[in-house]
Order: C-alpha cells, then structure tokens, then sequence
C-alpha cells in the first residue's frame, strides 16, 4: 500500500539519525552498536506505520529492535512514535528488505517478524511476495540457526501461497493459526495498524511461526 | 461421530461380499483382483455415509477406488448407494483405517483421500487424528512414489494442527486452500456429506494436497 507522500517526512528522518538508518549497509555485522546493550536483535520487514514494532519494543525491553520500511512517509510517521517513545532498544531503517543479505551479516538477526505484506495477487507478481523463495533464501541467510520466522496476514491468497512456499523452501512450521485473534494467543497479540483494521471487519487473521531445518 | 447402530446394517454387509470386504488383510498386494479392470487405487479412509467416494467413482472410471469405514452403519448406507449404482470400479470396506499397512502392500495405492475426519480436539487424542505422524507413516508406506494425499475439513483445530503435522513430517504441499468453496477449483469439487452441511453453515472448507518427498 502506497501512502500519500508527505513533505514533512523525509527531512524528519534526515533530522534523527540516532533513530533512522538511511544507509543500512554501513551497519552489516554490527548492529549493535546501534543500541545500548547487546542482545538478540529481532528485524520487522515493511514495518509500516510502526506501531507493531514500537510495542513490541516497548513490551519486550531483552532483545532489540529494527524496523525496516521501504516508503519514507510511513518510516516518518513510526519515527514520530519513536520519538514519543524514545525506546533504547528500537531502530528504524528506511530501506529496501529485498536488500536483507546487505544489510545483516549472516546469522546477526534471531528473528524475523512480516505482518500484513503486500499481496501481490497477480501470479506474474509472485516474485515480489515476501515469501517468495529469493526472500526466503535471503531470510535463511541472516537468521542464526536457532532464529524463527513469524508472519501475520488477514490476505487468504496470500496466507494460502505462504504456506505452500515456505513447505516448500523445507521451512518447519512450529504452529498455525486461521483465526489468531480466536485462540488463546490472542491476549498477548500485539496487533498491527493493517489487522487492527482488518480484524475489525470480522476477517479471520491468519499466523505462522516457522524456522529453518537445521 | 458415531451413528445410532441399524440393525438392518451388518446383515446387509454380509450379503453383498461382491462389494464389501470386512476381511481386507487377505487381498493385501492383490486388490487389483476385486476390479474389472486394472487401474491406479485411490482410497478414502473414514468415508461415512459414501456419497464423495461413490460419487468420485461414477465420474472417474479410470480410477478404481475403496472406501474405508469402522462403523457398520455408515458402510451399510454407503453399500446402498452403490447397490443403486453399481460402479465397477467401486470397492467398501469395513474395517480401521489405522491397520492400513495390513492391508495394502507398499505402494499399492496411487492416493489417499481424507474428509472430515473425527477432529479430537483434545490434546491427549492427538494420536488418534488420521493426521498424526504414525498415520502419516502408514499413508506414505502403502503410497507409490507418484501418490497424493488430498484432506479436506471443515474443522480450523484439526486444519491448523494437521497442517503443522504434516509439514514436520516432511511432507510437501502441493496447494492450501482456506476457503475451497471460494475457489476456482469449486466448480470439480465432489462433496462430502458433511462438506454440504458445514457449508451451508457459511463455515469455510478447508484442503490441503500434498505428497511424500521423494
Ligand atoms: C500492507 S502494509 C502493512 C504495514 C504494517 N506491517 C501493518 O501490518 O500495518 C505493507 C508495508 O510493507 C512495505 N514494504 C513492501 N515491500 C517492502 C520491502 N521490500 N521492504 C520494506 N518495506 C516494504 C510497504 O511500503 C508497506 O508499508
Ligand atoms: C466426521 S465423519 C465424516 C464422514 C465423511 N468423510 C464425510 O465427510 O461426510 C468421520 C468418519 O470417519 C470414520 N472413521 C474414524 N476413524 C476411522 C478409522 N480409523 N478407520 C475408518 N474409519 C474411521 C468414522 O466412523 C466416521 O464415519
């Protein structure tokens, strides 16, 4: 989804570096420098708006947090949160995922969150899903062996392509979820701006948590 | 689910062996026998009442199928059905799909059809869902190497849990469907006597197609 450009945002996030990578390559392999205390870094691919990986932040103050957003509007408006926030432990990146293995060093992320990725419904668009296998591929390179994958979407033809791709890939599913906010999950779900939306209309939201065979 | 026991049913059975075999174990390796022609065997385990088994065999001669059902009752409704029909390629049995390897010879079987089946929903009876690992080994025994297993469920437990049963067991996905109905493949789809009535509920029908990795 595509955002209105809003003039404000750019010079915000060229305005806060302490907060915003806009070169994310200079980092590869020392990540933590970027924060004040090393521990596990867990990364959020097309983060949007930022509330998902600002609470996740918030809640969860033992691992360490990057956003990654392709649309500078949208980084704009999860900084303005962060500037709220003033998290020790979050990051946000205003860059490409698709440019993952040049962004981490192999093994440097513990885990890798995808909510509400674009669907790209058309079949000749399937490469630009984000678990298309080149992405997979790109996942499985900077995860550590012990690292998951978890993703969130309320999009059935997309849940439906992700779950074949990843059995495909030979991902193991650690636990599936067709209506996540009807199981016992739910209470400690931390929802996006895209399900908080979606779930709204009665939509079930469909989740997989999965890891990479060893 | 069990049916209230007719009497009418085991005596029914044992006048028909030209259609139901309460034996199977004695054609292990040579259920080819049973048929006019020698064709790839697709079985369904827990057929029910019959309908999805009788009504795959009159739209597919080239196929000879068996359907498998513990309950007497069930497979005496399923037999009339197939008195009326008279499908040469049609074969029952009543007996437990759980003593499959007794009574198919590896690879004897081209694809196994699960619908419906008992979803046990406590976790204490995982073992006894038709999609529990010792099942899963006995389907990929009795499967040739070119073999499908194809589930279909209207149950979100038993969907969640068996896509997860099936992915750590190796298996590969061939296509998830989340809403079959809503589907380009509904206009073939043949369905189940539970299929009609969880449908017409509204719920979703679930399926998934999968196969053994080589
Ligand atoms: C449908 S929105 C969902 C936003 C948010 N995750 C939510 O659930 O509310 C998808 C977001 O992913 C971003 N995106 C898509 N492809 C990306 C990529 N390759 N790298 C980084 N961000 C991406 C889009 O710009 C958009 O903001
Ligand atoms: C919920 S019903 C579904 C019937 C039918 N497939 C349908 O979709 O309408 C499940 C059926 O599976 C049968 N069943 C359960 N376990 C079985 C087993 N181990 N072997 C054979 N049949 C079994 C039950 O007796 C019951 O008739």
């Amino acid at each position: 989804m595509r955002l209105k450009n809003k003039p404000w945002a750019l010079p915000l996030i060229e305005a806060n570096p302490q907060y915003v990578v806009t070169e994310p390559q200079q980092y590869r392999g020392k990540w933590q420098e970027r924060f004040s205390q090393d521990q596990p870094l867990l990364i959020e691919i097309g983060m949007g708006k930022g509330r998902f990986i600002t609470e996740m932040a918030r809640r969860d103050p033992e691992h360490n947090y990057i956003g990654i957003e392709v649309q500078s509007t949208a980084t704009g408006i999860a900084l303005k949160k962060q500037l709220e926030a003033q998290l020790p432990n979050l990051q946000l990146v205003c860059g490409d995922g698709g440019d993952l293995t040049e962004m981490f060093a192999p093994g440097e992320v513990a885990g890798i969150f995808l909510n509400f990725s674009d669907p790209w419904p058309k079949k000749r668009h399937a490469k630009r899903r984000l678990t298309y296998k080149t992405f997979l591929k790109q996942y499985q390179t900077v995860i550590a062996e012990t690292g998951h994958l978890e993703f969130k979407t309320d999009n059935r033809g997309l849940f439906e392509y992700s779950l074949a791709s990843m059995n495909n890939y030979g991902m193991v599913f650690d636990q599936v979820w067709l209506d996540l906010h009807d199981s016992e999950e739910a209470v400690d779900n931390v929802m996006t701006e895209y399900e908080e939306k979606f779930s709204k209309k009665g939509q079930p939201i469909y989740k997989v948590t999965a890891h990479f065979a060893k």
